[in-house]
């Protein structure tokens, strides 16, 4: 493959981040009514902001720190913090995110988890939970269909960083679960992606009908959050391009994890 | 990461490909009328069955090929063709899935290529034709609301077949593109996963609401295509996990190419 530098498509990659974001805020907006704390249809609007900020852009930048050429050197405990603040504020983002569709749904009466969207969208944030390490635990016990709002549980929270980020952790551990860290980073993307593009599509339907041009005409807030999600899509395809391209990845034979001592000079 | 052996997960892997196909085609003839070729919306029914069982199980049978034990050793020919014959045979239905919701459409005069699903789609097997070199021409010229239907031009068929299966291309060519063609590769059967799920959401939502049990009360008929969505979407993670994994990739250098002549004992 051509030798593309990493650093100008790390810039294009925060472009079209910024973009999503952009994209997703303006869509709420100026079609949807704007933002609200208060359990009406405008607290519903920051679900989708906070799902594509966090589970999407921030999630994905995340995900590319160890690709970053700075990694490649030094200590690694600097990027694993930097790694492990995004993914804490992906999460953080994504759980307010359900906590207002959540809230809104409550406030009018509507199941919480029938369609495919939610069953898909819970399913990412629960398994991007075993991996942070604190998860919103299923809203009622017994009851996904009347879920009050998630919370976090600080056993899991506690179990994630003490194997992967703290430096007691054995090496053969880390070694055994770091493949399935990887494997399980980019699934979770990929799944952000897939909720991301069915929700976009489901609060179309929703939306676009009675009072308004129906979607089928395809209006202009049609065209732009259709827009919106092919830039999602465009964004999660390049991030994981990325984690795959083996001339990106960090050396690690070469550098120092956080819990290495150096060996002494002979 | 454990020593998984390869064999008994394709085993996993085929069973449940089967479970997908024999999901999809139980909801379409158990609660949504069957199947017909008339235009009407038993026709609309072939879509999501040649969808899933072309884009996403007999697609993900091809990228697999390489990763049997028995392509490991000996020439690359037969395996390039079964590769070939399987992408080939998906294709073929993701098209046929193609003209089946477009028929229905225009039969209906309902627009073609308005919802994320339908850009995502199409934009799914635009690049697949790229990959396998047969593509669904935009339907009409200038106008993608009121599409006809897809038709195969013959020279993009041609162009894929000449640079990577017939044995006079290149190895400099071949080793520019493979990389690219195994990236698009895996990007194709994300984005398909991604369109079935929000194919199935949206099917779920136009379909249970008059006259029928409504999709928010999560009749057995939600449950069932829901899980039909989770179970399509473990297929593909495991089949992108599994050509991720490095223990199951086939040693390229110790395996002949089709295109090259054995070197000359001294």
């Amino acid at each position: 493959m051509l030798d593309l530098p990493f650093l100008p498509f790390c810039i294009f990659l925060g472009g079209l981040g910024f973009i999503c974001v952009a994209f997703v805020s303006a869509w709420c907006q100026h079609w949807r009514g704007g933002f609200a704390l208060d359990g009406s249809l405008q607290m519903f609007n920051w679900h989708p902001v906070l799902m594509v900020t966090g589970m999407v852009v921030l999630y994905g930048a995340a995900a590319l720190v160890y690709r970053l050429p700075p990694a490649w050197s030094g200590p690694k405990l600097p990027w694993k913090v930097l790694h492990g603040a995004l993914t804490l504020a992906a999460f953080s983002l994504a759980v307010l995110g359900l906590v207002a569709v959540f809230r809104f749904h409550n406030n009018h009466g509507t199941p919480n988890m029938y369609s495919l969207h939610s069953w898909l969208g819970l399913a990412t944030v629960l398994l991007f939970s075993c991996q942070v390490g604190a998860a919103p635990a299923p809203p009622h016990p017994g009851s996904l269909l009347h879920a009050r709002r998630p919370h976090l549980p600080s056993l899991q929270w506690l179990a994630g960083f003490s194997a992967f980020l703290l430096p007691w952790a054995p090496a053969w551990l880390r070694a055994l679960y770091k493949p399935v860290h990887v494997f399980f980073g980019s699934t979770i993307l990929m799944l952000s992606v897939a909720s991301c593009v069915s929700g976009i599509n489901e609060k179309l339907f929703f939306s676009l009908k009675n009072g308004t041009m129906d979607y089928k005409c395809l209006p202009a807030e049609a065209v732009f959050a259709n827009t919106l999600g092919l830039l999602i899509i465009l964004f999660g395809v390049l991030v994981l391009g990325a984690l795959a391209r083996p001339s990106w990845k960090r050396p690690d034979a070469d550098s120092p994890d956080s819990c290495q001592v150096p060996a002494p000079l002979r």
